[in-house]
Formats: C-alpha cells, sequence, structure tokens
C-alpha cells in the first residue's frame, strides 16, 4: 500500500502554554499532508471544485495522541488510503517525529479520518469523479 | 447526568473558504466548553497546576462531523461525563445549532473526548486529587 | 466618544508555548469586538453581503504589544471609532486586563484598524451604504 | 542588504468563508519566515533560551493587507532587517504571491515588524548576545 510523507515544521503559532503543540492543530497537520497528496496525484482542490462540481470534506475523525510535539519539532506525517468507496475514503494518518540526530523515529499521534465527496451545490453525498476514482484506487491497492 | 451547557459565536477566524467552520475549530469550541466547566465547578486549570502539580490533557477524539457550522451561527456546547476514572475521564460533547427564531436545535457535531490527569513534572499518569475526583463524581453520577 | 467593550477569556488554543498570547491572536479578539459592535448595531455582517452586497474587509493595522495577556486571563476589548469616511472607518482598540481582585485595569495591547467597504461581487471599493453610514455615525460623533 | 525568502502554502486552515486568508493569519506566515530565517543563519529559538536564556517577542506591528491570498496560493515571505539595535530589531516583511505560470510576482501584503530581545528569566529587555549580534549585523549590512 503506497504511502505519501510530508514534512511539518512546530511553529509557535502550533503550540500553547502548556509547552506542547495545542491538540487540535495536529488535524490541520494531517489536512496540509491529505492536500499535499492529492497535489502529488495531480488534484488541485479548487480545480477539482471548478472541473466536477465536487468537494471533499471530513465526515469523521478519530486520533489518539501519544507523545506531545514540541516547538521546533520536524514532523513527519504519514498518510495513506485504508479504504476507498465510490463516495467517501478513509485515510490512515500519523505524525511522526524523527531524532535529528539518531534518525530513530517516534509516533507521536495517530488517526483515522474519513473524507466525503460532496456536490458544491447541494451540499449532498456525490460520487467521486471517475478518473479521480482510478488515481485513488491506484494508490490504495498498490 | 448533570450537563453543561457553553455557547459559542462563530467568527471569521473560526470558517474556512469552504464556507463552513474548519473542522479542527469545533475541538477548540469543546475545549473552551470543557474550560467553562471546570470553572463552573471552582476549578482553575491554573490553580490545579501550582495546587496539585496536575494537568489535564487530551488523549484521544472521536469526533463526527454531521452538519456544518456557518459565519455568525450562535451555537451551544453540551458536555457532560460519561465515565470517570482515578486517573482519566471521558466526555461527551455535542455542538448544537440552535435557531434564533424557531428555538429549534440541530446537533452538528458529536465527539467522545478521553483527557488524562498527568503530573505537570514527570508528564506521567497522576491520580487525581481526591477533592477534585468527588467534584467530577458529583456531576457523574447526578 | 461612544466606546464599545467586549470581554474575552484566554483559552489554551490562544497561547503559546512561550506561556503568553500569540501575538496574532490579538487580532483576532479585536475582530471578534468589532463583529460583536456591528451587532449591538443591528448590523449583521452576513445580511449586509445580502442586503447592500458589500463586505467589510482590514486594510491595514498598527499593533503595540505592551504587557502579555496570559491563560485563563479575563479580558476585555475596547473599540471606538477614531475616523469616518464615506468608504472606510478606523478603529481604536485596546486589550485591557481587569484584576479580578483589585478590578485595576491594565493595557496590555493596543492598535489602530482600518476597515475597507467593498463591493462583494467586484471586490472593489464601495460606499459605506447610507443607512448604515448614519447608524456609524451617531457611533463616532457621540 | 541580505533578504530571506520563505516559501508558504495556503491551506484551508488559512482561509476564512470570505474566500481568503484570514487577516492575522499573514502574521503567522510572516513569524515562520523569521523563524527560518534565524534557523539558516544556525540559530534555533530554543536553543537561545537554554544557552542565553533570551527570548525574541513581537513589539509592534504595522502591516498593510494591499491584495488577498487564496486557498492553494504558492506564497513567499521576502524577510529584512531594517534596522538593528543592542535590545531588538525591526524586519521588512513582503508576502509575495508568484504566478505558477508567468513568474509574474505580486506584492500581496507588506509589514514592518519589530522585534524585542527579552530575558526568560525577568521577562525584561536585554541585549541580544554579542555573537548572535554579530550574526545579524552581517545580515543586516551586506
Amino acid at each position: 500500500m503506497n504511502e505519501f510523507v510530508w514534512p511539518v515544521r512546530v511553529y509557535y503559532e502550533d503550540t500553547d502554554s502548556g509547552g506542547v503543540v495545542y491538540h487540535s492543530n495536529y488535524l490541520n497537520f494531517m489536512e496540509r499532508a491529505r492536500t499535499e497528496w492529492l497535489r502529488s496525484l495531480q488534484l488541485e482542490q479548487d480545480e477539482l471544485i471548478n472541473e466536477y462540481g465536487i468537494i471533499f470534506v471530513v465526515r469523521s475523525i478519530s486520533i489518539d495522541y501519544l507523545k506531545p510535539a514540541l516547538f521546533n519539532d520536524a514532523l513527519y506525517v504519514k498518510s495513506k488510503i485504508k479504504k476507498l468507496s465510490r463516495v467517501s475514503l478513509i485515510f490512515e494518518q500519523q505524525i511522526i517525529k524523527q531524532n535529528e540526530q539518531t534518525n530513530e523515529q517516534q509516533l507521536l499521534t495517530q488517526g483515522i479520518v474519513k473524507i466525503a465527496c460532496l456536490s458544491i451545490t447541494e451540499k449532498k453525498p456525490a460520487a467521486i469523479p471517475q478518473s479521480v476514482y482510478n488515481t485513488f484506487s491506484a494508490q490504495s491497492c498498490k
């Protein structure tokens, strides 16, 4: 199964006064990774809106916070399709911290994210366009 | 079982260019409600740090996005303790939109949030202080 | 001159690992206050879009950070119109911390915010609708 | 004078329901660029805290919003030191959108950001450590 890896650097804006990354910001990191995964497949979300009249939205998330990320940490978001249907897809995503000296990897956060395809006009579930579906399918079957 | 209700107004900062509240910001709304729930019980988080050396952190979240909230919406976050243990508690939280004309309530988002008690020095699981536990227990048993 | 006061509570989401409110979040607090000021005048921004086809956007900000706000602080945003023209208005806004014991007020942050009226279709400067202008003018002259 | 250029991609999290980047988020983009500028000079902010007991904080910002950035835009933040003193430095920063077809550059936002050096213990103005000052000075004089 294909895995897409996207780097994220932690800035002050991401942290809170507990000294760690604020819990909801990991969701932002995961969404950046999904956006860049789409881009890596030559799929731009603004073009999907214009060409097909569809938008991908988050339907549900289940996320575990195992260890905190800190200011200045160099993180990686690993993403792969866990399940693909005609109207939705389920991502498995992990946020990893790689020790810059030892290269050892530590799993900080993991999540299951369900994404639905909606028609932009009616905001109702819509079929993923065939060519897009094929692209996703090629990723999820390898 | 006791339920705590906290109002949240949607501002531009909460929305995204899809025209709806950005998905991770609902987690912020839920945390504001948990903070105000603690405050309503005369528990201030900065005092918990100073007095007991403990901090409450998010361990896991499971969240369903049913309907989107929009700019200017007047929302309510409903929170209750679903489960209480010596070192953690599980909240059930709902984000509700009340129609300002009809008063009809619509469930937009619901989540299960697991919170752990940590010692601030070692960042390891710690027992919830007895008096705090009793206060929580009084809330969860009613 | 009329002054509008809006309370803001500092949550974890607003702070950073320096232990203070992250600098750009004061701008959000100021915008919440301007939104509520409009609402207090029975002007809802979504209705301004629908009725008049106009939107108010931030053109420039000049902000001084004097003292930091901390987690859990109860703040007040004071806002008043400093200057009103046919196509824009300039706000003077202050973020104040009131000591909950002594009631002493401390100025934390102050800003000058220039807001322009734009037509929503062309995104070009537009005249503030007369009735809205009159409402603003009544505020700025008292 | 040396100029440091840092790329920023606009994600949904950065936008608002007006369809553009939310105004305070440009400040975050500018801070990311200053952080990366420091890193490019082998200055890590967490090491500055540990080694010298100093932190750099934002004292004031003056920002003009000329044209909006949109979802998916590929932006560049250009940063240079405008003025350097023993206890503070003033940055001039520009946010640029480069058309991916024509390579034409458009200035979207520009700001003047005053940064002060504080001692982490007393939170009072502190002299920039000599070696750090020399590094900054080498940047500002070229």
